[in-house]
């Protein structure tokens, strides 16, 4: 095995070469905003291309459209907006992202299916295309590198901060890059997340060794976070590589296990990125289950923990309520029993065979109190393990999603539904 | 079919003849507290009796005991606290719930085993046995008629009113009655809810049909019903009949029918009473789902929507939020086609064919300003069908369940754990 000898590098989603993007305002959300809403990524050189979308049945128009074109394995643009997700949108959704991808090729000479689109916003509401389509020209005449950090602020919504990773390795001499940015917030749950996340890379990789090499990386990365246990109609995960390093990678190559590192370096920080910038949320939380008798039950207790309504509010309020964490242990697991389990809360025993540990609470609770710590569970019952990324639930999250009814109400009344 | 002709009457849990009860306050929450918080229920016939329990796998000490006496179903007296649990005691918790039942039956000059014994409140908290076991005689010695609002009192936490029903109807000119008292509030999620409901009835019934009966009327009642979509350690629901009436019921009598509506409608009422005085709980929603392929699907989508954080912080603001809704339909069920499914929303068309219906959405938010309505999800893909109650969630109940810390640690300085 290699060591890790990747770096981090600035750049964000064009840090690698041969990418370009721009990002303009087009008033998506609000007539007047000049917030950056609408941004092209486009690889100067061909590709091979790989995504893994939502598992949610009520799939997103963009969703449907990039599948699609995913399936060819060579998309090297992708057009993405915030501000309206383009969700149970219907033909007209479909005929949006389909109009945006043939657009994008116009202008750039290539093939509609070699564009991908990506939406994430509100649902249910009609794309204002009549916003969208005429600054398509502009958009695509305004490419150039070095802008990665735009596209990183016009996909974001509800997230505090932008999400940019890009790490850089060498291979026999030459470098090679991986750029990537990703929005988060809200909508959070395994299997994926409200997201959209672009990776980009210099390397040249096959197209079927790059969609297994995404699937494993979004199965540790992306599917292990929840912020509220809700899956979205939009999550979309791409990943691009155009060889412009001059490096061509494959399985059993020199440089392939620091590649396959680097890119889950990348996909992992983005993936506690968006967790760490969840709606309201002030508490970053590791909940590793051990000692399952399959991983199954190790994820459905993992996954149990991390969604509980309860347990969530009592890390928003800094309590080591190691009682709470057991009784959702009991619901979520099939195969619990309740006088194996061990749980350590940030380092320290909490229950310890099914009753409260020795450890005096107020040094559990002096350790609750940091924003970031680990729930270890242990059901003594084999060997399995799960790992789950999540977050606190604040009354400040349900009253932040208490209403869309007055954005959405204004966005009619601003016509901005057509 | 007979028509329904029983009546509603007072007297909650000890409506039934035959049937007395006291309550007294040990101070099991707080040392000063005078609030009831130690109830007994006794039935001074001989009965048959039923009991339906958690299914979380993580049990309390009072539901393993109540579940072994209840296994020869002749339970005659009830003994319960609020303020603790007892659930992850260990052998301690265990021993703890066996002696209150020794005890209530020396006193009494009946078999511990027809005793059952129900606890609710903090988990892994030791019980104060030093201030239950010496009260218990007094406990015996107070019972009498007509005080099971009593009971109703001493069985609530932070439930903020208590919970009686009772009905009577006749059968051949004979008055049967049933009586019920429950308490909820937290952790309320199918199957059960963190829930004690006790049920006595005057009617003589054979106790594999009470059985039955109360496996079905749970099914159809309190598993249907959802606040926080967490379930607890402590779920028991009890049916006690002791023939006082003078009125043996059986299946294909003539009383039959009207029983087993009757007692459904308990059951049903008291259900609705937990989810209207959930923890800072603003509305009752009825999510129903219809067009579904098969029952499971239904219920999956039914329970999905009415446990998303997304949808009931969407109704604690009064938001008419079809697209929050579908997108649970979307990530709960696993045959829906987003293009058949229609939302309405307070009896009003919110989403047609998996898009925006016509309805001005400022008549959807009217009607969800109302603290009661009902959600009609229809699939399309077939005729079965599956019914939830649920809430909203409030920033206030995340803001009430950030800590029980304090009350732990008060619990501990004031001696209350042995």
């Amino acid at each position: 095995m290699e060591t890790c000898s990747f770096k981090e590098i600035s750049g964000g989603v064009t840090a690698a070469r041969g990418y370009v993007s721009h990002a303009i305002s087009c008033g998506i959300k609000k007539p007047t905003a000049t917030r950056l809403d609408l941004a092209l990524v486009f690889s100067t050189e061909p590709t091979t291309s790989a995504g893994v979308f939502t598992t949610n049945r009520v799939r997103a128009a963009c969703v449907r459209v990039s599948r699609e074109h995913m399936r060819r394995g060579d998309v090297r643009a992708i057009i993405a907006n915030s501000g309206n997700a383009n969700a149970c949108t219907g033909e007209a959704g479909l005929e949006v992202a389909r109009t945006e991808c043939r657009l994008v090729a116009q202008e750039l000479g290539i093939l509609p299916r070699e564009v991908a689109v990506c939406s994430t916003g509100v649902i249910g509401l009609p794309m204002p295309m009549m916003r969208i389509e005429p600054r398509i020209p502009e958009l695509c005449r305004g490419l150039a590198a070095g802008k990665g950090h735009d596209v990183a602020s016009a996909i974001i919504t509800s997230d505090t901060r932008e999400k940019e990773v890009a790490v850089s390795f060498e291979v026999e001499g030459k470098e090679v890059r991986i750029g990537s940015c990703c929005k988060g917030a809200g909508m959070i749950s395994p299997c994926m997340a409200t997201m959209i996340c672009m990776v980009c890379t210099d390397a040249a990789v096959d197209r079927m060794a790059l969609r297994k090499l995404l699937r494993a990386g979004v199965e540790k990365s992306f599917n292990r976070i929840t912020i509220d246990g809700d899956m979205s109609t939009n999550d979309t995960c791409l990943l691009l590589a155009n060889g412009a390093s001059g490096v061509e990678l494959a399985p059993g190559h020199p440089g392939w296990d620091t590649f396959c590192e680097a890119l889950q370096y990348v996909l992992m920080k983005q993936a506690r990125h968006i967790v760490k910038d969840g709606e309201r949320v002030t508490k970053y939380v590791t909940v590793r289950v051990k000692g399952a008798p399959d991983r199954a039950e190790a994820k459905r207790v993992a996954e149990g923990v991390a969604k509980s309504s309860l347990v969530k509010s009592s890390w928003n309020g800094g309590d080591p309520n190691w009682g709470r964490i057991i009784h959702a242990v009991g619901y979520a697991g099939r195969r619990v029993h309740e006088e194996k389990v061990d749980i350590d809360i940030a380092g320290l025993p909490a229950c310890r065979a099914g009753v409260q540990a020795d450890t005096p609470s107020d040094d559990l609770r002096a350790r609750v109190q940091a924003p970031e710590f680990e729930v270890l569970i242990d059901l003594h019952l084999g060997r399995a393990e799960y790992t789950v990324y999540t977050t606190d639930l604040s009354p400040e999250y349900v009253d932040f999603n208490r209403s869309e009814y007055a954005y959405w109400n204004q966005a009619k009344q601003d016509g901005l539904t057509r």
